[in-house]
């Protein structure tokens, strides 16, 4: 009964306070939504970017920015809507707990108070950070700074991988084998963004972040039907070996049919833009699929090598020329 | 009592329904064998691709295939094997489990009903899959696709790494340590396969994953004999630390044998064509060990600075001439 | 009640001696106090080394190091102060153990005495080691020799890691949640320290190492608060899991401070030089994410293809000139 | 009561035969010695190597060999001596079983017997197969083959390390500790010889090569001493924290005296040749820390660019001089 999201209330084994199940059952649920959406779009950015062979990091922007909103249409909207949500989130769990959100109660010895509220409280203060830093980032430096941005959001998701374990701790059976998944997806998920620090804006580890993202997500949202809501309604067995190897089971097929997802919203991206928008160079992913990803400083250094060239030929061309 | 392949039934504690120990041996043995065969077919491939210095991903064919068989000769056979058998064992699987294979019984509280055989089940949709995709990739689409192929090759590996653990909770003595080093094989395979798509066409992966392929369907082999015909006719002993032992033993033997196997094949590839083709211009593992690999997007790029360099040459070759 | 740090005892379930509190709380809270130094030290560092675009190993020296100082000036701080607190460190450890500080007693069988002891001393003559090869490099040596620094950097915390590891042995509760989160930083640092062997000089290494030794330095002050000189004066419950997840929570509110810490001196020595130094030819970490740090080989291996193709160029001058 | 090494008797709770205590000690000692002797060894070459910047896969010999007897010179002595100890050991571990070593008795149901000499000779045989493949690459095949060398290394050590793990599982107290910190070098020493198939010839990974091989040799000959032959003639205690604790003190105190070994024989060689081979052009590992090892692929790639360039430079000369 120790379930991950927000809302929950710390349950003992003499059950202090009673925990609403609604609650809980929303709490995995809508996380899990936002995530999936998340997901999407970043599969639909990715997938144009491949077909363009544009650059994920820098895009260029269709001719229509250019108008007198083109201020407005250039601002991070996921930044702002990662902080939107983690502001509205902290107020939410603050107002959620009767009596304030307190560190300690007066007794003596005092005991810490609503452990699980808190570690809630530490994510959505990360998650508004992070939105903040990329909007800083994207709209208030005068240039782009990814390395800072990847850095918030790593460090999210180590906090985020840390609390998600310390959660686990004390739990058994059904419950334990969808907090362990959901905690491979995050670890996964870290070591992606990791090798982005190395490698931003490569197609292959982009497409790998979306996957894990969308996994995330889905695999939040059967969490919550899994531990509050079963579809047969009455709830799954701990002790049962069958009900534990079809948890498993369900999250293989969440891989299987995110993967084919992926697959489908690029295979009608590329089906769109080549029907719709013909006169748009199009190279696709089959064609390139690796010098698409400059990787970061071997690229500039070879244009270094490629430009100096090239002045070494202007150099030599009035010379030779008479 | 809990085996790994196709159409085992589960055996609680209660045994609910017998297995018959003849199809747990099948069940082990011939996907060992398919495993076993597509190795030694990768390590011909590989053999001459290393002898002659080609390339892994887009092989030259020769010249015999300009007939009108062509088309057909270019059809990407190891697809179509893998999505035959794949659907086989699906039509197999379904048709073995008396009464139909139902995903919960119809009893209040409902249960969930042969946990074995949905993961077999998914398992063998992945490897139809995965056929598909090559035939796909290979024959269908304009140009070949390898990001997608490997793609879907890493996550059928990565689901059947999460279902094989699965599969090996609640195991001990012999069966766990036959298991254990079982995982271990398909954890290197899946680590090596995520590696290749870095660096795909490099000759060392190539090898390494064509060896692990062999020691997973040799080791299955083996586990079969193991767990359901040991040789003597009699079981080998969980609570003996001496069978244990021997486990591992026979393990780390298939690991030497399996080498060896592979080296000669090499050795005889190398052997016969230089043989029988002396007028192939060889050049061997040993004279390239290393650039024959182009890794993947460097290479490129040095290309394009070659080739921006030729074409500065080539505008400069006019200005120069008169 | 088995501690980490300096001075003490080692105390069996009989109690043989007695441990002084104050001394454990010291012996984390000073070593943690030095660490956090260290780490906000290395962060302006690094800070002017991102903003000036300037080398991490081989730092241009501002021109007041001209005088007849110069010398002096040049010495490796760090290194002398290493050197010093780990040699006052070995000497406070011997003084500490009333008797002396003997491997073995005199009984039949005689028995190892003072095992944290002689850890402790461990790691204080790998630190003054440390040191000594820190002079070495920077100042005796014709020439800074970094490999031999990190080499010794890394053993330290290797060493550190299998004495940390054994530390914990026979710990429960919340001790045992405090040092496995101290061991995971000491096990991140040893992994990017292993990193630099291969990049040094990277600003993305630089900056999560000095991340992580701030880490390390707040998290053993905290440490040493929790343990023995808790807040609420009241000691923290072993039994309680809601004491048991506050350690994490606390572990991921120092990792939030110490990234808002590093990110505040990076802007501060950012606006700092913008302001009182425009004259100074300022890059900064936005414009110059990643050719800022040479890869070693690679680049050097490119400055040299571009060398002497100038010098290509330069042979062809006089030959196409008349 | 469960060792390591060779001739050591499986004893089972009922002690079915008398294992000599003599024989275990030296069964860890010999091998440990010769991998200390190995370790030094190639500690001297690897010296050399740096000193002079030559590389360490195709050494340059110096002049006198090219006498009558250069043919011999060139033989690979490490592979002919790693072929003789594994012989020598294949027969010394078949003749000390009394009674022949059988692979199981005729009793019903049949055993398996003497699991630990099984898992010795499989060992022994891998290094036999070691030597032979190191003369076959070096002497006999046209070219050395490295990755055949490397594969077959790698091989060894994965198999090392399965037995070790093996032999491991059901002994405690200090022969755990004992043995989990050489299986922990003995797994580094396989990520490193992996890490070697990607870049041969690095100094970095040779270096640490070496220093693990020394590793190892020491803490086996140190663990024949804390086994078998304790100095206070008192055997260690299971029970004791304090015992176990000084088993990773003294692994630790290890690392540092390896270490400074490996730094004194570089400081001793660089002295050597300074002093009495002048004329010899020495550049030593500070001057050329990183390029002294060309990567491999990357290298011959820009090499080959040089080249092209250089080409058609050429072709261009007679173009423009007239």
């Amino acid at each position: 009964m120790l379930k991950v999201w927000p809302c929950l209330n710390f349950v003992s084994p003499s059950f202090r306070r009673t925990s609403s199940s609604m609650g809980n059952f929303i709490g995995h649920v809508f996380p899990g939504l936002f995530l999936v959406l998340y997901g999407l779009h970043q599969a639909i950015v990715v997938s144009k970017a491949v077909i363009f062979n544009d650059s994920l990091l820098y895009p260029s922007y269709p001719p229509r920015n250019k108008g007198r909103w083109a201020m407005l249409w250039k601002i991070s909207y996921v930044g702002l809507l990662k902080m939107m949500a983690g502001s509205f989130l902290i107020v939410y769990e603050i107002n959620c707990v009767k009596g304030g959100l307190i560190l300690m109660n007066r007794d003596m010895p005092p005991r810490f108070m609503y452990p699980k509220e808190w570690q809630h409280l530490t994510i959505f203060i990360l998650l508004t950070l992070n939105g903040c830093v990329d909007i800083l980032s994207k709209n208030l430096l005068p240039q782009r700074c990814v390395v800072l941005e990847l850095g918030v959001r790593i460090l999210t998701f180590y906090v985020l991988l840390l609390l998600l374990v310390s959660h686990t701790q004390g739990t058994v059976g059904v419950e334990l084998q969808v907090h362990s998944l959901l905690i491979l997806v995050v670890f996964l998920l870290m070591l992606v963004l990791t090798a982005e620090l190395w490698a931003p804006g490569m197609f292959h580890l982009w497409l790998i972040e979306t996957f894990l993202f969308l996994m995330m997500g889905s695999w939040l949202v059967q969490a919550g039907f899994i531990l509050f809501k079963p579809v047969s309604s009455y709830p799954w067995q701990d002790d049962d070996m069958s009900d534990i190897m079809f948890v498993t089971t369900f999250f293989c097929w969440h891989v299987v049919i995110n993967a084919l997802w992926l697959l489908g919203i690029y295979g009608f991206s590329s089906f769109w833009y080549r029907c719709y928008h013909p006169s748009l160079k199009l190279t696709g992913f089959k064609e390139a699929p690796y010098h698409a990803s400059p990787p970061g400083p071997l690229y500039k250094l070879l244009q270094e090598v490629e430009q100096s060239e090239k002045d070494d030929q202007a150099l030599l061309l009035p010379t030779s020329s008479p």
